[in-house]
């Protein structure tokens, strides 16, 4: 099988960034499969480049490349690093964006050399990408430097449990739909156990629990389980962050009556 | 050849939900081509993606697998299809995206089970990816479901002939120029009929119909025949949307004298 | 090796029209690898395309076919090229965007001819990605058209020496970033000859000269060399372009003082 390379960043395409980064991994690893996943992750916004890294990088086969090149720190002192975790292999900055690999067991990280000729403003170019070429080409990440002693970690912030038995916790994402994604952990039946009536207070609101957005009316909101396992709240057919005026930090309380 | 499997939503690629996708199209159907052909479908705007499926779908070569995914009514009641037409196979939500392809004569859907473990808020991921990769790995349409007894069709409207002879219809699409589409059918040789002169009403001026953009000056406005067969309305170097204040429903009116 | 064809056009890619050039490479060149670059290039800015186009054509690997289609001019009299140069083939109009290959001693373009059928609103589908998959699939490009005379070149402007030694130039694009970058060619040493000290004069502001983002604090500005050798002006972790009023075309001076 020709290895996989998957691109994260925030460099958008117009200004020919990535282009000039798929140049150089067409050359040095000619066999290998480039698979864009985002290139619009907004400027410099290394914890939303977390939360999509956390999303995708254990779906992709055993032995995928994944390169994640959000890195405000360029040309700094921040470290560089190769990831083994679960038989992939993640690129990217010592800046917090690979932790969801770096947090599993048995994950081992390299801390990369920097080339002399790198561009301090461009090492997606220069650093990470010819390193995501040779390994597509087979080297193993200990050929690439030396063990990284302690890698930093981002985390999402906990919810809590209240006295009264709720949850309280705040929002971490905004997506595309204007869900406003929690950091409640949510199960698929949250609203479903017998003889409890479940609700979400965000923005001033009192929101209820369901299974789909489709099971409220259009326009009116909803909070459920999203796809990834957490609570997030929906308006159907319409927007919930301009709807109810949330953004990353909003507070959410998850009530469960029985 | 290996499968070729493209990809239309609106799910943009900041947050991961398209890396999602990828990786779970790349872990079941290993061999496979997958090709983004837009993820900035406005959110939930069905009409724009039928639209665009209706350009795409068959330049593609046979058995192409054609992903569409834009979706406002996921986790509702409403169906999920796989379409076999002209030896392409389509995949999506029953509301009416697949149209272009459903229209044809021959044209085959089966009903597609929602596993029980999808979350349904994310068909594109648990439900559509999974069978596109079972169509690549070789299953038939017909070992996915049972027949669809009547799959949603969305039509364009048509456009009607007034009692002058002229053709009163509306714009459908305006694109990224601000290029005004219309649902009037058009032919590369409209306004070079021998004794012809054609002309089109819109937003309450008057346009005259050309060849190409470079027909009229800079900034001038012009009716032409637009790369789909369609009417359209363009000002050259300029944003007809914006100049003549059109949008989607704006009537044109077609009139060719003699 | 299966041959490479690379995307950059300015279409977006909602509106179908990338996903047809698509459907009409993969029909010819069943074996070819289709890259996107950009679709995101502003509407009709063939300057930036040029920009984006003299970063990458060179990185990929030789016999790499650049397709490039940002064309104000479809359907007039211009010309369409496709260009050899460095054992590269770039394919798009004559409007100056081919210009980096075409100043490489050695190029050879031909004037393609533009098929009876095309529409001429449409030369990325109708014309242009035809002949990508015609060289893909193995014709010289003398096979396609005869040499084109003179060529259509477009040239960044050049910074001049003033009396006093400081070098004065302009912004030439704004990226993502905010970064505004110049037509000052620099080099990766400029700050660290010893016993100078260089600055930087841009929107009345004083800005030091730094190898990295990193040198100057948060939120302070600094020029610095760009990863493709031009005089940079950034704000660190902010939008230098909003910051200190740039655009294309605002005067940048460099001086060098010992």
């Amino acid at each position: 099988m020709r290895p996989l390379i998957t691109l994260l960043t925030d460099f958008g395409t117009a200004d020919g960034y990535v282009a000039e980064m798929k140049g150089v991994l067409y050359s040095l690893a000619p066999e290998a499969r480039v698979v864009d996943l985002s290139h619009d992750i907004a400027p410099q916004d290394v914890e939303s480049a977390r939360l999509a890294v956390a999303r995708y990088w254990r779906r992709f086969p055993p032995q995928t490349i994944h390169l994640v090149v959000v890195d405000p720190g360029v040309g700094s002192e921040r470290d560089a690093l190769a990831v083994r975790s679960e038989d992939r292999v993640l690129i990217g900055p010592d800046n917090g964006v690979l932790s969801p690999a770096l947090l599993v067991a048995g994950a081992r990280a390299v801390s990369l050399q920097v080339p002399a000729t790198a561009s301090p403003t461009f090492h997606g170019r220069d650093l990470f990408a010819p390193v995501a070429a040779r390994i597509a080409m087979g080297a193993p990440i200990d050929a690439l430097g030396a063990a990284a002693e302690s890698p930093t970690i981002r985390r999402t912030p906990e919810a809590r449990r209240l006295g009264n038995g709720a949850i309280q916790g705040e929002v971490i994402a905004i997506d595309r739909y204007g869900n406003a994604i929690t950091n409640i952990v949510a199960f698929p039946a949250t609203q479903s156990r017998e003889g409890e009536q479940a609700f979400v207070e965000v923005g001033g609101r009192t929101v209820p629990v369901a299974r789909a957005y489709a099971d409220v009316q259009p326009l009116g909101a909803v909070a459920l389980c999203g796809s990834s396992g957490l609570l997030e709240i929906a308006v159907r057919d319409g927007n919930a962050a301009q709807t109810l005026g949330l953004g990353r930090g909003s507070t959410v309380t998850l009530h469960q009556q029985r």
